[in-house]
């Protein structure tokens, strides 16, 4: 039997302008435009395989090692999308194999533990689609692409470009101008950095698709935000990213994360992502900023208690004297650091810091941290020698 | 030499509809109308004495027991106001002792610890306005009083009366219409009870002074609270209280604690009032709804994370099922509850709870508490016997 397969790698990314309510829940249509920053995919990426034969009975799906099903009506409708288009080129050459009426074999894996809370869903959903793509040698744009990614899972949508990106809402009723747009590419701005603090989580509180649905029906602050604040805030950030304004982009991240919590707590009954911990941390960065005089470090949640920190390289062992004197207990420093580099954050505390201390840094804090994850800005899925399907016989390797 | 003594007690109150942001500062003039729920004095009052004597040499303040400075801005702008309306009464009838020329000698105690970090300025200031009025016989309304209390503190006009308490916001720049109104008397709605769960706080987050400002200087939702939102909520709430439609009251007093802890986290920086015990309690009081399938309970926060939760008594055992299960350990229970009544609210929670409960109760949540506080509705201020100066020396006793 012959089997065709393709792989490709896909990125997470994390808004900075947050997608948050849905004007249509199948279609993943959101009720404001969003912008993320897409992270390197050597800390965090799927790596997916798909292989298709018309010898396989079923469709199948295998995630990290484990079997999946694959009737979830989002899994379906981008590959029935995929299938359609795939079909369309088939009824243009009749000598290309059916790809469009044979089944799948998709094999997913993340470099990272999903325990972690990190939209994978949007890493996942972009590698699944763009290696189905690949596969169907399909000719569209990745904008194009993006909008069938978008129906699995929203946010996917952003994880098809690298660098910074815009997910523009679009207006038509069939979503058909909602996509994922590039504001530019890594290479433009690539000092931005990040780091994720995992905080230790309760189970998750609300999932986020009803928590949005929550949120559009019953938050009285909510059409202010989409309909007022939002799409001035969305403009003011594609420019900061666009002159590479730090301090703007900063500013605008984190108040954008502040009001998307905001309407969660001002939703009936509220939801609440942020614990005490986040809030430490909100508050520690706003002292970090304060005691530099400059703005160096920007906070966002997403739907969870884990802190994203963006800050520039150029920064880096001013904001790591206070992340790291705070946080070294948590596991993650050595992924990226040398024990003389860590060594450096705590001499710079020591020598520059400490003595201009006006108060004592809560060494609790990291108690309610499992770990860190050092990454920075990062490009768009990736094509890779790596497969995760056996050719010969079309099964997980 | 002859001194001259009144006293009076002035309750303390929790707002329903929260009062958050000035249109002036010096005056004390709000952003946004609010109602409160006068609380009983047995349970959380302040009792003032004030004394006049032509002997004495100068203004003199006692707080509970301890000497403090008069010299705030806001207590002069009191005592100013007041002596301007002795001096008409003076010179309407010459025959009146010179009381607005004489200094005063202020006692102040109130029964509840202040660490509780209850609003225990608004009882203070109402206290001391209504007490000087009594002193200086003056004709005015207590709605008249209240805006000099105003000018103490914001809230402490809603002091001035008991049951159900609006504050009008105004129109005039004078702050001449900013006064305090009677929705309806304690009678109109007797089984109003309120249960204070006391949280341990770290020391307070932002003053609510400045914080206010921080609010309505940089939150982007804050216009649409004050110009759209509380509007209506104001009408209706009002309507819900002369309607005793518990459950509509309930929904609009929760709802409008989340959206002023909204607007304090769309502040830049953000306020957080609210921990992790807060949240909980938030989840917990959903949670007891809809056990019941109706509203039962209804949470309040202030500037802090001390829960106040509004009930019927026909609803207390139901209520305290739950509460008393959870909060048992702290103490303030056999204050009004003796160990045979607590023993029946525990078989209620074994016999009519327990058995229908799908999840746990989280026990470690008395830990985030420090005391809890039984009382209910109540009247304003009151007459009183008690006085705290010796008339014949015209110090504190």
């Amino acid at each position: 039997m012959s089997v065709y397969v393709a792989s490709t790698t896909a990125p997470v990314n994390i808004a900075t302008l947050k997608y948050w309510g849905k004007r249509d829940k199948n279609l993943n249509l959101p009720t404001n435009s969003s912008i993320s920053v897409t992270l390197a995919q050597q800390d965090l990426r799927t790596l997916t395989s798909v292989a298709t034969s018309e010898s396989f009975p079923e469709d199948k799906l295998w995630l990290n090692g484990k079997e999946e099903s694959l009737q979830s009506e989002r899994t379906q409708h981008c590959l029935q999308d995929l299938r359609d288009l795939r079909k369309q080129l088939e009824a243009a050459d009749p000598s290309l194999p059916r790809f469009s009426q044979w089944k799948l074999r998709i094999v997913s894996e993340n470099n990272f533990p999903t325990a972690a809370g990190l939209a994978s869903s949007a890493a996942g959903f972009a590698a699944l689609v763009v290696a189905i793509a690949k596969l169907y040698q399909l000719p569209q744009s990745y904008s194009d692409i993006s909008k069938i990614a978008r129906k699995g899972s929203g946010s996917a949508c952003r994880s098809l470009f690298g660098g910074y990106v815009a997910w523009e809402m679009g207006s038509n009723p069939d979503g058909s101008d909602s996509k994922a747009v590039e504001i530019a590419p890594m290479e433009h701005w690539p000092q931005m950095k990040a780091a994720v603090l995992v905080a230790c989580a309760d189970k998750k509180d609300t999932p986020s698709t009803s928590g949005m649905q929550q949120t559009v029906a019953t938050s009285d602050l909510f059409q202010e935000r989409i309909n007022v604040v939002v799409p001035k805030r969305f403009e003011e950030m594609k420019q900061a990213i666009l002159n590479k304004d730090f301090a703007l982009f900063a500013e605008l991240t984190m108040k954008d994360s502040n009001s998307f919590h905001a309407t969660c707590l001002d939703s009936f009954p509220p939801i609440f992502y942020m614990n005490d911990t986040s809030r430490k941390i909100v508050k520690l960065c706003h002292f970090i900023n304060a005691f530099y005089g400059e703005t160096i470090v920007a906070y966002t949640y997403d739907a969870g208690p884990n802190a994203v920190l963006y800050y520039l390289q150029e920064n880096e062992e001013k904001l790591f004297a206070f992340i790291y004197k705070v946080f070294q207990n948590n596991q993650g420093w050595d992924s990226k650091f040398s024990a003389k580099e860590l060594a450096k954050f705590s001499e710079y505390f020591s020598t520059n810091v400490e003595p201009k201390l006006t108060t004592v840094l809560d060494d609790e804090l990291h108690k309610g941290v499992t770990r860190v994850i050092l990454t920075q800005v990062g490009p768009g899925p990736q094509n890779t020698t790596d497969s995760l399907i056996d050719p010969s016989t079309g099964l997980p390797k």
